[in-house]
């Protein structure tokens, strides 16, 4: 594996360059994804969070929500396309929690008038400052067209996620994506990269009004990931999940 | 002046019941008005807002862009028309400083690729957090077409503040400006209020390209308004500000 060149290596996550131009190989780490926190490994987090990356792209691609995901490869890997990353994540919040509660002084738990959709510029260093539509036009990390399709497509996967989620027993707080162009011959489009997991959505349970990421006292929850894994029906590396719906190839 | 009734009074201004309704007096305090810092006081320096402040609301009234003074009364008091304020405060930015520098790691003074105009939620607990046209139109702070009309504003103004600056010997970095809803009729439109001054804008000197607010050391510079005023041939209580043009009494 070591052999493979290295396109790109984030907290949790590792890019190879891919068995064919235009693929590459993204690789699930254990460490902690929470910017801020480093050094914290969840042991068998990067197996699961590939299962129900899996999970959830290729149920998107079937509904025609254009992703990056090809297939699973193995434990720890998936085949992903290439795609010009745009250095920004969106955010999609439906109760309020967080940044959002902390920079707006609106209580953790309450329930947004409207879904909101919220662009950070990707930047460890400077923690994903939220940014607006002028600083990004401005700085040229995207084109107002882009940021129309971008939040077209998290609209939709919210759309998506909230059913999902509500269908095992949860309730879909906020989560966060990341978008990059797809160039084919002429065309561009953008479409969802990077993940979709326990690492990157906010998670309450529908029965106990808990935090599914959290224990009773607020500290990380380390079977979280399991937990949520196993009310998709994603059990273990030989089991389908559960309707897992066609991987598309194409 | 204590029997009148307090409308507000924030931490450079107390608002009181004007002679007729439909009108306020905005009377100027010596407090910094900085977020953050409270308790220095600057003498006089009310006295001069007002003056610049009254100088830079007639010449926009002048040129079309509406606002809501009417006339300066007296040394630390103008009468305004009562407008419905709107939660908001607009930065607009031609050259990189404070939050922006420091939330996207911008050096300070480098010019901006074009001007950036931001919201930010008017709350001195929560240091005016920046907000997004999401966050704006889901907590219902404002309308859409109240947003496009403010940013309209927002650039006219830094049109007509770039050049009179410029005129002075000055670059426009930044400023900041509120506006309110004014009513008249079936009809509502929205217009500039509270106070363009030293305290809501940052400025450099063209000749040693050091900031006007700040001495050579960084610190606040005690003179900065007095200068500004001198600049902009704002001298004294009883001597005509420059070409102040024509003061709208209707």
């Amino acid at each position: 594996m070591n052999r493979r060149r290295r396109v790109y290596e984030g907290k949790g996550k590792i890019l190879y360059e891919g068995p064919e131009p235009g693929t590459l190989i993204q690789f699930f780490k254990d460490d902690a994804a929470e910017p801020g926190i480093t050094g914290e490994v969840i042991d068998g987090k990067g197996v699961l969070n590939n299962r129900i990356s899996e999970y959830v792209f290729s149920h998107l691609n079937a509904i025609g929500i254009p992703t990056h995901f090809i297939r699973r490869l193995n434990m720890r890997e998936q085949l992903v396309r290439e795609v010009e990353m745009i250095p920004l994540v969106l955010t999609v919040r439906n109760i309020a929690a967080g940044s959002l509660s902390r920079r707006l002084g609106i209580e953790e738990g309450t329930p947004l008038p409207r879904s909101i959709v919220e662009f950070s510029l990707k930047s460890d260093e400077l923690k994903n400052p939220l940014v607006t539509e002028e600083h990004i036009t401005a700085f040229g990390w995207a084109m107002p067209p882009e940021l129309d399709d971008m939040v077209a497509l998290a609209i939709r996967i919210n759309d998506f996620l909230s059913g999902l989620f509500l269908g095992a027993g949860m309730q879909l707080v906020d989560f966060k994506i990341e978008c990059g162009r797809l160039f084919e011959g002429d065309m561009m489009r953008i479409i969802l990269a990077d993940e979709i997991s326990p690492d990157s959505c906010r998670l309450i349970d529908l029965q106990t009004r808990q935090r599914m990421d959290r224990d009773a006292r607020g500290g990380a929850a380390p079977n979280a990931h399991s937990e949520i894994a196993r009310r998709l029906g994603i059990m273990n590396e030989n089991e389908p999940a559960r309707a897992a719906g066609p991987v598309l190839v194409k």
